[in-house]
């Protein structure tokens, strides 16, 4: 988790000078915070004096960041602005806040605290255009809620990285996803949903970049469109739209688009809502599985969309995926657990695996 | 734990074909099931692809056992019948639910999850013609408790193993029962016991096996009889029967039954029920001490006996060993607990060391 | 905390023989007992034979311990006097209960469980003149409240060590103290002070001894008295005395005194009611503020003084520590975290550092 990049939020939390809010991970508290000039930065909410917290609200509005301890008061660049009877050696501008790697990539905002993270740049690069007509930047938090599992967060992540178990354990979202069953995605459907992205404005490259395929570069990078089934538009209970279509969309276009960015960071992108999804560990057997649902800027609660129907699908099938996942570290607890052969379907397991190992240094040996 | 034989239930749970029930101690889960040719077995509950907990209930009847997570599907002889989009190459025979020891002695059903685990069948062929006059297995559950204490299990079974602490501790055992005052099973209480016994239809031989008196054998077998005082046929508040006389008893033999098969696994027969004692570990220092009171199986709730009356001595005694445990765990969680010398009452103690030491692979230094 | 000693309470607690109170710390337990001849013992609440606690009460009157268990009896000197069913070599003793080092400064009772305990004589010695006006031996408690942090104990101790946290952190405490900020304690509020005591009947020494000043001596003590703002004349709300007068105080002094025996043992006297201070460790990252409050003992609740009213301002600032010991506690788990300098006011903290280091055996490299 030091290592990588982890998204914490949208820009569209923190609009104005002076905004903030605090993303917390393990043992760490980070705060995300825009200045006078618009800069956003992101900062380490440790107090460089004897350790506090220098900020205990989530999110707000603030001139300054005073510790609640003994007062050490730092401005909105993170430069320590005012410590107390200190002795006349010490140098303010060697104590402020230490600064963490921060990167935006079309609104979403992405934080590494590493000395030298991996070259997130290049990610960017290759998933710039093809997520261009989504308008990633114009959205608005619809929905968010957290999901407490007792479980390792690498078991969280696996959870979402197959789609092995949906069809077992998903009965809402199979009803309307093609990508539960393989052997469902038709020449057919395959066709419709070239031809709706097209006619949507969409663009079909696809791009997978991970541990298995790529040996060089050290981030996994994902995306994919796959079908809906015949007569939904979205991922909603009657499979009609929800909300107004997101940024350039010329019309729906009929499927589910996955993007990853870096093996904890996974978004699904409908044609009128996005879906973000992060496993943050709290301990090593407890994990927050964090949602957020975001819409169009411009949308309107309770005229343009209902909240509780952008929520419905993925509140349910994540209700599914705590009940699992606990099931499933409670099995793995047990001194006989032997991990089992992979399906055809885990594809994204072994490069979870692959990315992982080599996170912490293996890196060969697996395949 | 994962050495010894550990009881985990009777036949009486799971009289048909795909009834079974789940034990589960620390880490572990296990299946005891019946198949259609009404054969018992024992699996791990752990799914041979990701390890996933493959059955959530505690009890049921079940044609097959599907995990809950990606559906693989075993019989109820654990053969996986069922796994989707694997290798061509995957085997499915291979993949089953893994098999543990079990071995039913008169009902009472015992597994093992060693490899090697310690020879049952020995202990089992000292004890039969003991407790066959009590027909074991034809007993129901009467009533079951379980007590969560914060102590670990070796001070419950230690707790169990002696009776020095029933005067001080136990105000209605003492009552009516003398084991815990040696002084008081005069020779007269004794020649009652063994009359009594007689006309029961029970010969008067006992069996002691431990680490202390046998070197070579690997479990704790004990069987012997100790009376209770006069006015008291059973463990009751009055000392009057309380339910049918268990298996082939002509009449209440007016005493109590210990019976030992392994350090865990602790029984006590009256004339009219029997109690199972177990100590479950769930952590270092936190235990479930499980009781099971029997009755014969004819017997029927509200007619025949009534549940309360049946539990109302071992209930109360296991309330006042919940609170002694707890706090001779405080005491010896001290820093400056070393243990002290045990009474000439607390050989069982001494016993209980030796074969626990023996089991860890300590064979000598200590008398 | 098993080296050191350790104030557990005061002799108002058990005025007639057979009184007793119990003082628990991490997974310790002391009996602290006034035996028939009116001397006062401190005993490991821990039996001789396997390890239980002995006494389950916190406080009250005995003329024998008897072991919940297995009922093995002690008498008020810790000396055992019953133990059923002994082999006949049996030493009773040999099996008293485990004797501590106790000793009474003036009505204060301190414990230590070391086998050579540091020299508290030194310490007395040298604080018995000073505080000898207050006649701390006269005291009653008049309130006690205890404030669990997650946090480690030496964190709590910390916050105690310095005021440089009390100008940001206690609104209440800042209005009438004068510590919290060097600079206001002008020539004038000091020429007031020595005046006041003067006047009261308290000399004007100063004791200061700790890591930085004295390197061969393990105790920390420490006695100085500091002015209040013009207009208070105690820790009071409104800045009016709260109850009589202590010991030979013959007005009130118009300050606050400081008295530390020990690290961890930390006490504020005032004119009129003295607060007590400790940090007790439950677990690494639990620690128990408690707080004292004691009065003149033949004050009288309701028509001498108002409890509430006494432990006014130390229980708000105890609320305060609460929350931001737990905030540094949150901010030090971070891996990023390291120590930053301490300022001018912190020298107290800097003194702990030395004395917790020299505890743990580690004697230089530090200033």
């Amino acid at each position: 988790w030091n290592q990588t990049w982890i998204w914490v939020g949208h820009i569209c939390q923190i609009p104005n000078p002076g905004d903030f809010f605090r993303f917390d991970y393990g043992p760490e508290s980070i705060l995300v915070v825009r200045n006078r000039e618009g800069i956003v930065s992101a900062f380490l909410n440790l107090c460089r004096h004897r350790g506090s917290r220098v900020c205990v609200e989530s999110s707000g509005n603030k001139s300054v960041f005073s510790c609640p301890y003994h007062a050490w008061t730092y401005d909105l660049d993170g430069q320590l602005r005012m410590a107390k009877e200190m002795a006349t050696c010490f140098d303010k501008k060697t104590h402020g806040l230490l600064k963490v790697h921060l990167k935006i990539f079309q609104g979403l905002i992405f934080i590494c605290t590493a000395q030298d993270p991996p070259d997130i740049n290049k990610a960017i690069e290759m998933l710039s255009p093809l997520t261009l007509p989504f308008r990633l930047e114009r959205l608005k938090i619809a929905n968010q809620k957290s999901y407490l599992v007792s479980a390792n967060w690498k078991l969280a992540v696996e959870n979402y990285m197959e789609c092995y178990h949906c069809a077992a354990a998903h009965k809402e979202y199979s009803r309307s996803h093609s990508l539960k069953d393989p052997a469902s995605i038709t020449s057919d459907l395959m066709t419709s949903l070239y031809d709706a992205s097209k006619m949507a404005g969409l663009s079909n490259t696809n791009v997978s970049i991970n541990g298995v395929e790529v040996e060089d570069y050290d981030m996994d990078v994902y995306f994919a469109r796959y079908p809906l089934y015949s007569g939904y538009q979205t991922g909603s209970e009657n499979g009609e739209i929800l909300a107004p279509l997101l940024g350039d969309l010329k019309r729906p276009f009929g499927g589910a688009n996955d993007l990853q960015l870096g093996i904890q960071n996974n978004f699904l992108i409908y044609s009128d809502y996005v879906v973000g999804y992060r496993f943050i560990p709290f301990s090593v057997k407890s994990t927050d599985m964090q949602v957020v649902w975001y819409v169009h800027q411009d949308a309107k609660e309770g005229r343009d969309y209902n909240k509780n129907d952008i929520s419905w699908l993925w509140h349910l099938t994540s209700l599914d995926d705590e009940r699992i996942i606990n099931t499933n570290q409670e099995g793995i607890n047990s001194f006989h657990f032997v991990p089992g052969p992979l399906s055809e379907m885990e594809w994204g397991i072994r490069a979870f695996y692959i990315s992982y190992l080599r996170a912490l240094g293996v890196r060969s040996g697996f395949s």
